[in-house]
């Protein structure tokens, strides 16, 4: 068994590593001058079981094609099985024709993978669940919601309400609310363009309660933001916020930051860059969760 | 017939639209918020004969993301056949295991146009004409010789001398010499990593000829621009340069510029963009050409 990283989640893969007892293989992973990815395996890996960590989280495309050309090398040099842990799946909010005429690039990414020559994928919180039938290798759909209950629950909050920031997280946030033993509200919104978010009304009572939000991915934080703030115009006493995924692109940051949110949860299935630290986050790690799974 | 262009060469693909008559379908190609390819075609094409045209040239990851993300789109838009102009196919030099443990990324790419419903290709000066058999649907290998030798035809240059700048491209000089009635000549060389380039010595006469040196692609122009000094050092009375594919990566522009290099010929299979702009530099259109074999 060897455990790989490329470029978007080195700590995760040491971090993963670690927790089964092992250390990460040795590969360079390079640009040649035009921009072209060069791979370099460092390490014979004939007949192994290899695991190779890649979130495809920004930059995408970049982190998506050193996955392929990864898995082309290791199919090369006779690996036994390769087995993709991709912590975060881009493109898995393009998951069906929502217009005519649109691509559904979450199925052409678990085409692409398969295609490539990988074995086997471990992913976790899947924009949709359906995203499991995309693909005709097994895939092991891990859950992003134990951790991020746990640590709520060593908060020791009293008088909570788990909240879905839409109907379609309504599923997630009744498995947090049956673990923190909490009743559930619901943000009714519309979304009037793609990263653009508008509340309409809040469906449960809030009043005087802590309010906890969860979603699957954090990305402009337009949704989240939103939320929180209503939540507490509407008399929430106080608000936090949780994700698996932190994309926290464009203004995400600045958003958080100035909203009414207390504190927010992620986890590192997407590394915390420079570019996005906020005193407000508190980062969880999945690598046990990753580990035990493999 | 419908002929879509993506981001990498708009220019050209306006230009072969021209050329069959004809005016690019409607599309827009955008990015969200997080990097992640956006894709609307704004036109029905159930039934037609699509066309795309997208070199694979830097950010090559990037506009191969683009191509596949449309073929996926416009497979479930029921078109009749999807046909990939591709002038500039990115990655062609990593067309073989030099090394053991390297990825065949030509292969891959192939395996992913033909995995995301492409079903032609239709491209130009392959770095190796073996990636024609890569590919599983029909492949048109177009051949930039013909231009490059008319352009030099009209100079009317006289005691001309073509020159391979490496053993791999003795072919192509070849092909150039007949159509020009000249010998050729080979630069004997060694490259000691990639985007270096070394030179030895040079077979053939070139004693107060005018050489022209010929290459499929020019990335940092390093192997290029050796090979024009080393020609005049040694006697030539003039160098011109041309090639197919102007990756111009680098140091490129700033190399040519200060070499003996009196012009370099390319063909816009790639783009000049703005930092890649050089008074010695003349580009000839392959429109035509495509346009013929559309
Ligand atoms: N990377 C992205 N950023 C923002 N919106 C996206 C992205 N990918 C897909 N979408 C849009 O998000 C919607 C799907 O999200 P959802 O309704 O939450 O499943 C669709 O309308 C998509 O067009
Ligand atoms: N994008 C690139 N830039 C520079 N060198 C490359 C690139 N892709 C592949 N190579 C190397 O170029 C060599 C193949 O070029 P050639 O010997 O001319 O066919 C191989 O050693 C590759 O490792």
């Amino acid at each position: 068994l060897k455990v790989f990283s490329l470029n978007s989640n080195l700590k995760l893969a040491e971090d993963i590593a670690n927790h089964i007892g092992t250390t990460l293989g040795k590969c360079s992973v390079t640009r040649f001058s035009d921009g072209e990815i060069q791979i370099n395996l460092e390490e014979s890996i004939r007949g192994c079981d290899v695991y190779v960590v890649q979130s495809t989280c920004s930059p995408v495309n970049e982190h998506l094609m050193e996955l392929l050309i990864m898995i082309d090398a290791l199919k090369r040099a006779s690996a036994r099985s390769i087995n993709i842990v991709m912590p975060y799946y881009g493109y898995a909010r393009q998951d069906r024709k929502a217009r005519s005429r649109e691509p559904i690039a979450a199925k052409l990414v678990a085409d692409l993978v398969e295609r490539a020559g990988a074995t086997r994928v471990i992913t976790l919180d899947l924009h949709a669940p359906q995203i499991q039938g995309f693909f005709d290798i097994p895939i092991d759909h891990l859950q992003g919601v134990p951790i991020l209950s746990d640590y709520f629950e060593t908060k020791n909050l009293e008088d909570i309400i788990v909240v879905s920031p839409d109907h379609g997280g309504v599923t997630r946030a009744r498995k947090m609310a049956d673990r923190l033993k909490a009743p559930i509200g619901i943000i009714d919104k519309r979304r009037p363009r793609p990263n653009v978010a508008e509340i309409m009304n809040i469906v449960g009572n809030i009043e005087g309660k802590t309010a906890i939000l969860i979603d699957d991915i954090i990305d402009t934080a337009g949704t989240i933001t939103l939320a929180a703030n209503a939540l507490i115009e509407n008399g929430a006493k106080e608000v936090y916020a949780c994700c698996t995924h932190p994309v926290l692109s464009g203004p995400a940051i600045e958003r958080i930051d100035n909203s009414k949110i207390k504190e927010l949860v992620i986890t590192n299935s997407i590394p915390l860059t420079e570019d996005k630290k906020s005193d407000k986050i508190t980062p969880l790690s999945v690598a046990p969760l990753i580990g035990e799974a493999i």
